[in-house]
């Protein structure tokens, strides 16, 4: 088995403070590896990186177009969103156009990365409700599926239809058998699979015809990068640097994928400690080299070559790929 | 060179999802290696853990007698406290003896760690001040022994007497000619050196006579844990589980030092990749290890074979020491 290989340098003045290890690897429509870096044998977990695999059942099923889903929907469906008004008040909508509210989701609470949102939670001493929490989309996605299907209330169990659902889009575009899941931050099973199959489950959604469920899902991402994400966030000022050309998602312990359909291209990457400084600067450092990501855009400075400053706005490092590798 | 080895391992189910190497180094009084895992030559950036060091100058100069500083007062110098009350509180006063305030800090504002003092700052629309920040101790240090030496205010300058104080200390401690330094996140400069150059420092500190600067220090960190960081933290949790016998001092970016009087030993660690949730781990594995720690205490627990927890409070993995290293 390679070794993960150095991907990411942190300095601090001349000193090389500390260092991120991880594997990449790029697919191109036929599912055969164009460029890989460490092991694309490795097995992952994708995290939220897989959400948008997780939502295809949604559209595959029939459920979208019955509960006559927007894009908007599908790109909350396929977000780790920052708990913002905008994000909790579609929610909340879509919820209610369930007949359902904050109590039917399973992903429990959490206190918003958006800062207005946070702090206004504090100013009115309030807690976090589950609508707040990040994959709060994807749970009402899952939830108008249960409802469409007529399924009980907990799909979040690993033999709900929709969980059964979601791990048969899984092995069929990751074209893998999976060994088995873990249970997410937000509850729900995520199906485990080899760092190569999720780039080839990436290039499939690239490669996939328009109007198709695949293509539906990454155009409704690069259509709103606000809902996927959120202001300051890495996938919503990379999706916009790159003008809506490219869809990607980031995933907790150091994932991240995208999908890049002009070049029917899918791209995942797993940095080895779980680190997201690191694998916000290799997914940076990677989409520049497929040409679709300004070097120079400041989205693209902010997380690679990026400066570290101190408390007091001092420059102390910076952040940058590990040499020779890209 | 030999390579960092593999320390920490974070598992989600029956998956290995995240891991994490480093270099460990246990001195003795003499300064030699009792124990050592990667590499005890790494050069390293101390950070927070050289503040024991940073604060010798303060009592070597007769600084600090001059100035009346009791334990409680030594104990914020070496610390990275959460910017609750009883902290911020103590800076104050502190700096009001040395007819200064705030604004005579050169640390830079910080928003507490400390929940009571963030959400009430919130809840008053206010701003963090310097005092807040988690190093405003030692620069409050810094500023006695400016005011002892009646030198200029930009304490912080490489070439200041405070910091070439501090330089000839770390020198001296670790017994090394210092390779450079970064500028640490409170701006203060931050000495280079050997990992096993820090280990010999902690030593050095462990096998002091009481009595001496050194011990003084570590005696009023044993004393006040709650000082030294802050309700919930490391640092605080793992010393009282210690009943005071152990000094301990986290670093950024993955670094740990601990200071053993007993058995007159001293720790140094380094994460490779810089994350906390490693070096707490390896620092309680290491604790154990030599006797100080009990394996089943909460303290120790929660960051040695620490469940991790979903929004729902369900285990989702556990975090524990790599197979095969201790």
């Amino acid at each position: 088995m390679t070794q993960a290989v150095p991907l990411v340098e942190i300095w601090r003045g001349d000193f090389l403070e500390s260092a991120h290890r991880g594997h990449a690897v790029v697919c191109d429509g036929s599912g055969a590896i164009v460029h890989a870096w460490g092991d694309p044998g490795a097995v992952v977990l994708p995290r939220s990186s897989a959400k948008m695999i997780q939502a295809l059942p949604l559209i595959t099923s029939g459920a979208a177009d019955a509960a006559g889903l927007t894009p908007e929907h599908l790109a909350l469906a396929c977000a780790s969103h920052n708990g913002a008004a905008i994000h909790t008040d579609r929610v909340t909508d879509w919820l209610r156009t369930l007949e359902l509210d904050d109590d039917a989701l399973r992903c429990g609470p959490q206190m918003p990365d958006n800062r207005e949102a946070r702090e206004a939670l504090i100013r009115g001493h309030g807690s976090p409700c589950q609508m707040h929490n990040n994959c709060s989309g994807k749970h009402t996605g899952f939830l108008t599926l249960t409802s469409h299907l007529g399924a009980g209330p907990e799909y979040i169990d690993p033999d709900h239809p929709v969980q059964e659902a979601a791990l048969e889009a899984f092995e069929r575009v990751t074209d893998e058998t999976s060994p088995g899941f873990g249970i997410d931050g937000c509850s729900a099973p995520n199906f485990a699979c080899s760092l190569r199959g999720m780039a080839r489950a990436m290039a499939h959604f690239a490669a996939a015809p328009a109007g198709s469920p695949e293509a539906r899902l990454h155009e409704a991402m690069r259509l709103h990068p606000d809902l996927v994400a959120g202001e300051g966030r890495a996938c919503t000022e990379l999706m916009r640097a790159m003008d809506g050309k490219v869809a990607i998602k980031t995933g907790a312990e150091g994932f991240f994928t995208a999908i890049l359909p002009e070049q029917k291209l899918g791209v995942a990457l797993k940095i080895t400690d779980g680190t997201t400084r690191a694998s916000e600067c290799v997914m940076a450092a990677i989409l520049v080299k497929l040409g679709v990501l300004e070097p120079d855009h400041p989205a693209t400075l902010k997380r690679m070559n990026a400066p570290i400053l101190n408390r007091r706005k001092v420059q102390t490092g910076w952040i940058r790929p590990a040499a020779g590798w890209i």
